[in-house]
């Protein structure tokens, strides 16, 4: 029955950075620094808020795109916070960002579609964008400095082009897009029918204050979808909690798909995200910042090129050097080093290397000796 | 920009059930018996569960489809409480039975393939077979009992079927498929590339010894999927969790579906569920049985005839007599009777209404009064 399978999931590949993480775990005494995930737990008050909502009886259905009072509370968050303007009935809340890119992809792709992902990237747009039978069409910013080239950018707009998706900070350089980049995209995109994916998720995570975002070019709105999570700021990825902002008019249509993809999120947790957003991620910011300065100190002391992440919690240093192709320097750094980081070919970028630092300074300071072990064997 | 998006999703259709609820809740005083979805809170136990859960840290990653636990525990269940044979392999933890629907629908439907839909039938299945770009082929069951006729479902059967969906105890009407309509059903699709989709969420909830699913043949297992909540019988609607079975090699496209879609299910949501799979839905069961055999005495007092509904929470009367179509009856029923209950036409089939029993004794009396206070104006 498996030939009787939709052709597009029968194509589907398999994230490749949980085929790593599997490696790794399976190696005995191996060190991993590959998941993008922080090692904090949750703040209690927002676990408590869940508590508190579960016992007073928040167990029924709830509105489809998250109650209300949460809704208006990000809409809150959005306009103090970030100066976004969204209101209420501009926001769906839904089953992390995953559930936000796949409901905005799925919302605007007809067949042959063709959405531009500039790269390395998170592999999920790609794979997201195949099941939706779109065209995936990848653009190397490797040679820009993670940068948009604005030459490269409109060559690769055609009559087919749907959207853009514009990841900042990025998964996996943790490079943040200057206003040349911002608006070489704005300039490429402005007036024509092309939607931008925003997915902003690790703009709380950033260690700079120039920051911007293509949803701050307001001309820009009936184009323009935000991704947002719980995950990262607060140390919420097993929740699944996230929203995406968008034109209300689109919004209709957008809703039906969530709607009849998942019903909602769950009722329990809408307090729970209502606490979390009064919640300061600072601390946990403060912790990451002194484990990059770690890293890139241990990364350049070794020798290893890397471009300085402004946000998130990764680092993606390059490998070229060596000659080996990402994934088998990866494969060889488990089995000979014991030492797990993601290859670049997982992110569409050969050449380097991911590595992930929500990890304690020990596991950090044991994976960074590994790799600078691994490395002298090279 | 909205034609700028999915043609699918331009022509996606709002849940008619939710567009009645919404005028009931908007005209003062009225009595709404519409929503499936039981009256009673999610039992204490399995909220402490959950709640026990995120305090001991378990809000981080899991694994795609559910803790191993969780689907151990599925497996054993379905073994000995329903006799089904899925291994914990064979089994995706999803965002309620909507989700295991979803993709379910998503990852077998090609553009232009056909899914069958015995009407009445709870309209979501219709929505999402557009959605992926199949075409819904309607099976009107109302003149043969709600039973599945031999002759009526081969003279459908052509070579784009993809697959039948199978929905029983059935919402709207309560019915359970008779071994007629299972051999029917199995002799039509056997030895076909055919898939069965089994929506058997309600069949905690049965009056009736005499029980069994199309997942009973297991001659046809590769051909099967098998949907299951968690909402109705533990009263859990609120939560979003669900799973779907399928034989192994199937399920290695599928999961890559839902993780693309939603990653996992909550984290903190997995050992509740556990505890919920030990509690007996027995006392909630009898309540709605007390329900039932009230509501189906007074509509026979009213002279209204109607199915005896051997499963879930409702009935599913005929209102044909009145010569008035549903959507026109509810309608008025609201604004002048002051009672909510759904059109059948929201199911794809005219002449009848849905009328729910999960609510208080005092509502169902208040409601029924209504009913009948109504039909004799007519």
């Amino acid at each position: 029955m498996i030939n009787s399978l939709n052709t597009a999931v029968y194509e589907s590949k398999r994230s490749a950075i949980r085929q790593f993480s599997a490696l790794a775990k399976a190696t005995p005494g191996c060190v991993a620094l590959t998941l993008g995930e922080p090692d904090f737990d949750t703040p209690s008050q927002v676990i408590e808020a869940a508590a508190v909502s579960m016992n007073a009886g928040d167990t029924h259905y709830i509105a489809n795109n998250g109650t209300a009072d949460l809704r208006e509370a990000i809409s809150k968050y959005e306009r103090e916070v970030n100066g976004l303007d969204y209101s209420a009935d501009e926001i769906i809340v839904t089953a992390g960002a995953t559930e936000a890119l796949w409901i905005a992809f799925f919302s605007m792709i007809n067949p042959g579609d063709e959405v531009i992902i500039p790269t390395p990237a998170f592999m999920l747009y790609e794979e997201q964008v195949k099941l939706c039978r779109g065209v995936p069409v990848l653009m190397d910013t490797s040679e820009d400095g993670f940068q948009i080239n604005a030459d490269k950018l409109n060559s690769l707009i055609s009559n087919k082009t749907k959207a853009i998706v514009i990841n900042t900070p990025n998964n996996p350089t943790g490079c943040i897009y200057n206003r040349e980049s911002l608006d070489a995209i704005h300039n490429a995109i402005k007036g024509k029918a092309i939607f931008a994916i925003c997915d902003d998720v690790y703009r709380q995570l950033i260690y700079t204050d120039d920051y911007a975002t293509l949803a701050d070019y307001r001309d820009l709105r009936d184009q323009i979808m935000v991704v947002q999570s719980f995950s990262k700021p607060y140390a919420m990825t097993g929740w699944r909690m996230g929203y995406l902002m968008l034109p209300a008019e689109i919004k209709e249509r957008v809703e039906l798909v969530h709607q009849y993809n998942v019903v909602s999120t769950p009722a329990p947790f809408q307090k729970a995200c209502i606490e979390a957003l009064a919640y300061s991620p600072e601390p946990m910011l403060a912790t990451y910042r002194k484990r990059r300065e770690y890293v890139l100190g241990r990364l350049e002391a070794m020798g290893l090129e890397v471009q300085i992440p402004e946000g998130g919690f990764y680092a993606f240093p390059s490998i070229e050097k060596f000659g080996i192709p990402s994934a088998e320097f990866c494969t060889r750094m488990i089995t000979e080093g014991g030492l797990a980081c993601t290859p670049g070919s997982c992110f569409g970028t050969e050449g380097y290397i991911r590595l992930t630092y929500c990890y304690s300074d020990e596991e950090l300071k044991e994976g960074l000796d590994r790799l600078e072990r691994f490395i002298s064997t090279l």
